[in-house]
């Protein structure tokens, strides 16, 4: 067994001013091992690219604020190369928050085994830090939990659901629940082609918000009924728009705002005032608070997807080295469609 | 028995840009009776003047927006000077929205009775209309209900509310009865008197916005462990500021926004990335929707009252005449300290 094992890790090397470039992270080469005591060490297979990630990258008084120097957070899957656990053996296949590395050196209970017979058929390992990962768990209980009437309780068969950033992992996988649990589902996205596959995998309606026509009117002629729950990615203008568009008792489920994470100053929302008028609910969501829930889930969902009832897009970029660019290109107005993926050799 | 009646109503009679001034309101006089089967007239003794009424002046699509030529709404007690139900005689002191009316003649159900040896001590008969009326039920069931860690469940000892609009009816009951229930309570006030009131009534602190220094600065000071509960009379900046004051799983209350109703474009909040990253939950109260809880709320805060633990200011202000007058005033920055009742004649 080997002793030692050089590995790369990106850190966070200055904060960024509005859009996250590149240079702000820095490629470093580390020697990791031999393992401790009680921990293992895995080599990565793949990482995650997440947009919620830009909030801790900015320097404020919010407590997660990622420190100059640290590693730039992130789910990853990978392969134990190393044990001294006896929890872990060599070629075990383990999920675990590693961050944009090469290799980690954890814990042992840092790291979740992942059973390699259960991906199969359309459920791919990569699934793990997708769809069952923590985007998939956003939808699940985002719109389970808080988008429930009362929160906690069963969801009203027939209500319209609205979601932004649709084409997302999060989003297109908040539709197709929607879907599964007797609602109407539509979904904000940003071109022809993401509205088409929306339509495909089974959005009663698509919106696209790039078209011609103010998006209020493209939400009332998609939503005839009005909009009860709305979940939200993108904030500003767009989450202030659907605030006008929702229905008496309706829920908004805040889980992102990529509008907002590159501004000095948010947009915010006007419309406070529906708030009394229509009894409305916003709810922010930390999809952590329901960590012991996730495993069952995990595999309602995962039976939904060997069922083909629930179908996810990803888009591996091959390559440790191209993480910072293909985490700066979900600001700049690039295209992404489904979970974003770095392949990391 | 008269079979009629001359009474006086006040009517909209155009809609108010900005604040509303007395010609946007019309006193017509009416001839009531004879009194319907099943109805009955009663001859009003107050009624209230209600800040949440400017939202039901201007004309947008929300459904609750009075029409032109409409009787102003509010709540009124009277006693009944014609009956044609069984359910009511002559003599009965009653409780209803009557609007701004000298009589109202109405179906017997939507007159509420009240025994009048329930008045007495402190508590005195408009209290019906004040502090055991809507206000009153907006700060129990605001506070209690939408400001409960888990909506509906029990409130936790030691946390902190804070309060906009402190001394008014809403704010002033808000605070007392989070001291009841074990909470730190902090009013927020636009003068030294108002706020020295507040510390009178049982307050742990009151906050001066007029004051020289910053409104986060002096909630901050005020709230040393932070907020956990704000409930929310004004919108706006000040909505802005406390939401960036709120601690992990804060609740926010919206049941007024006194400084939004008047403005073409309303201010709005910037703050949403908050609820995000502390997970907060703002919902909009719509009392009403608590009605059939009404009596035994009601019922406890008679005996709060009574008790003297929990206390209550009125301005009356004489004739049905000066009603638009006192409704004009809420808005242009006189002070107005509890609340706001006009002794119809």
């Amino acid at each position: 067994m080997t002793d030692s094992f050089s590995a790369r890790r990106w850190t966070l090397q200055q904060r960024p001013d509005g859009i996250p470039t590149p240079d702000c992270f820095m490629l470093e080469d580390v020697t990791l091992g031999p393992v401790q005591d009680g921990w293992a060490i895995a080599e990565m297979s793949h990482i995650s690219i997440d947009p919620g990630m830009r909030s801790r990258l900015s320097g404020d008084s919010y407590a997660a604020v990622m420190a100059i120097g640290d590693t730039v957070e992130s789910a990853g899957i990978g392969t134990i190369v190393a044990s001294a656990s006896d929890k872990l053996a060599v070629g075990d296949l383990v999920m675990t928050g590693s961050g944009w590395v090469s290799h980690a050196h954890l814990p042992a209970k840092a790291f979740v085994k992942l059973d390699p017979a259960l991906f199969q058929g359309p459920l791919t390992q990569t699934a793990a830090i997708g769809i069952l990962g923590i985007p998939g768990m956003t939808a699940y209980f985002g719109l389970l939990d808080l988008g429930a009437p009362d929160k906690g309780g069963d969801m009203k068969a027939g209500e319209t659901v609205l979601v932004s950033s649709a084409a997302g992992t999060v989003g297109a996988t908040t539709g197709q629940i929607a879907k599964l649990k007797g609602l109407r589902a539509v979904g904000i996205a940003g071109s022809k082609e993401k509205c088409d596959w929306l339509l495909e995998i089974g959005f009663d309606a698509a919106i696209n918000y790039k078209d011609a026509a103010p998006l209020k009117e493209q939400i009332k002629a998609a939503c005839p009924d009005g909009v009860d729950i709305y979940l939200d990615n993108v904030g500003g203008e767009m989450l202030d728009t659907a605030i006008s568009c929702m229905n008496q008792n309706g829920r908004l489920i805040i889980s992102g705002a990529v509008s907002e994470y590159n501004r000095a100053q948010p947009v915010g929302i006007r419309n406070t005032l529906d708030f009394i008028s229509k009894r409305l609910r916003m709810e922010g969501l930390v999809v952590f608070d329901y960590a012991r829930a996730f495993p069952k889930a995990q595999m309602e969902m995962a039976g939904w997807i060997m069922a083909g009832d629930l179908v996810y897009r990803e888009e591996i970029i091959d390559g440790l080295e191209n993480a910072p660019a293909a985490f700066a290109a979900l600001f700049d107005g690039s295209p992404v469609f489904g979970r974003r993926i770095v392949k990391v050799k």
